[in-house]
């Protein structure tokens, strides 16, 4: 475990109310955002410092839930105006989700400033906002030792040359499996894996969802399933709860090694899974270090050949 | 390796000519058919032998590449007529194919006789064939050690009864993630699983394409990914080939246990992935058992964590 009071990890992202329908439940007005998702998963695991921005509406339930991760919040802004809103609708299978309304509200005209105490940070987490955002972020940093990115069709599409400044400035790159064919234009996942790769970063770690995750280096390749799951609530945010679990578990080990990042996916993957149990950060809310250890236990025999 | 003189693994199946289109290229009466995929793989393993019918058209050079694999044809009927004929065509991403035309021909009156030298094999694979006839085999095998079987969706939607009969009767049943949320009612695959080891078998392989595969037991599940390929050519026939040099596998070892099945899974995954790099079982032709260790090597490499 890291040292409780300097920040170990930034992680940089949304952060929303949501309302989410999906085949199982409907919920109006729930936390959410990237940066809830990864804040909440790391904190298991390290002393993470959140980049966000909330309006004056924000309750003030869901900074106590914060504080209840103990998240760091020296870089939570909170400015006048509305929170930034989401409303989306999951398919049978949740694997398609359909955006009803985004309202941006004080989202839109967020930039993104380090605290002091955040610029020292070894690991960065930029979740999924836009890239402008991200390299401004990445201007604020002093030589952190590991620093990824997470992007989405979107900015592939309106706002690919600044992505590639990103993409070029960072060690991993995280995106889904339909994204990493988009950007790279390649159908099987090595091949885009090694256009990816070929973009500057290290690693690049391809997420399919259900069906696990993938981590190219130049040196290999690591295949991470994923923990089968009795029910899923709500997939909304599990991507940034794996990654924020990932950069949790990496920075408290300190370490950067292809080895130390194939066993953080595994907790990044198990922390994800608990989180779609239930809608929002409902059920991290009461998970414990214990329940995380024992489901890695199972994860790993899961996975084991002899 | 197990005794050359004796049959240690029967597959029963269909062996047809296809004519098949992917997005990589078209070919045109080229040899396909469960039997066909299933035998190739098991023969770099184990000594096997083949249950089909052809017509009186059948090439005599498939003929001899079944003897080039050494699989045993004593259970291989010629019978006047036309062989069976399948057309299919695969979509841009190879998960979705369309099937243009199926000739049952001399399949339509096929009825599997086991050859005598074949009724004490300890190894039996019912590779997707009518579940009546896969019946009619159980019924002239005698005491063998593990016996698998494979069905579709159009037996699950017109034969429902008869493969419940089946499925009672054999060790482990597999087939793929939607026929196994199809015959089970269950959406998730964990409860889909519980739902099938329910109707008798003591495993269930559920089989998820380029995603893997999962077998699951009452004591354990063994989440499996699928090695990463550069370039997929033709996809036909990748399942009966997994489930052959499974079977094969597991035959040479001749034990039969979870830790077993999960180490013959990775073979015949492994032969699977060569397969679908070319059409037909032109891949398989060539193929060494020194290029299907290098190659589970690399796959074992990919799979760990520590």
């Amino acid at each position: 475990m890291s040292n409780e009071k300097s920040v170990q990890l930034v992680a940089v992202g949304s952060i929303g109310i949501d309302t989410i329908e999906t085949p199982v439940a409907r919920r109006e007005s729930i936390l959410g955002g990237s940066a809830s998702y990864a804040c909440a998963a790391a904190s298991f695991f390290t002393r993470v410092g959140m980049v966000g921005v909330v309006g004056t509406d924000f309750p003030k339930q869901h900074v106590d839930l914060y504080k209840h991760f103990r998240i760091n919040l020296d870089g939570l802004e909170t400015v006048p105006g509305e929170t930034f809103r989401w409303t989306g609708v999951y398919e049978a299978n949740m694997d398609n989700r359909r955006t009803i309304c985004t309202d941006l509200n004080v989202f839109a005209s967020f930039l993104p400033k380090l605290p002091l105490s955040y610029r020292k940070s070894p690991f960065l987490f930029l979740a999924n906002i836009q890239p402008c955002l991200q390299l401004h972020v990445l201007g604020q940093i002093e030589k952190p030792r590991f620093v990824v990115v997470d992007t989405m069709d979107l900015w592939i599409n309106t706002a690919k040359e600044v992505l590639l400044q990103v993409i070029q400035r960072v060690d991993m790159l995280t995106l889904n499996e339909s994204e990493a064919r988009h950007l790279s234009g390649e159908q099987t996942l090595l091949k885009a894996a090694r256009v990816l790769l070929g973009l500057g970063p290290k690693y690049v770690l391809i997420k399919k969802g259900e069906h696990g995750s993938i981590l190219f280096s130049p040196d290999g390749v690591f295949l991470m399933p994923a923990y089968p799951l009795e029910d899923v609530q709500d997939p909304t945010g599990a991507g940034d709860t794996f990654a924020g679990g990932l950069m949790g578990s990496l920075a408290s080990g300190g370490k950067v090694s292809e080895i130390a990042i194939r066993k953080a996916m595994i907790y990044g993957s198990i922390v994800a899974s608990f989180g779609v149990e239930a809608f929002s950060l409902d059920r991290l809310h009461t998970l414990t270090l214990d329940e995380i250890e024992a489901r890695v236990g199972r994860f790993r025999d899961m996975m084991k050949v002899r």
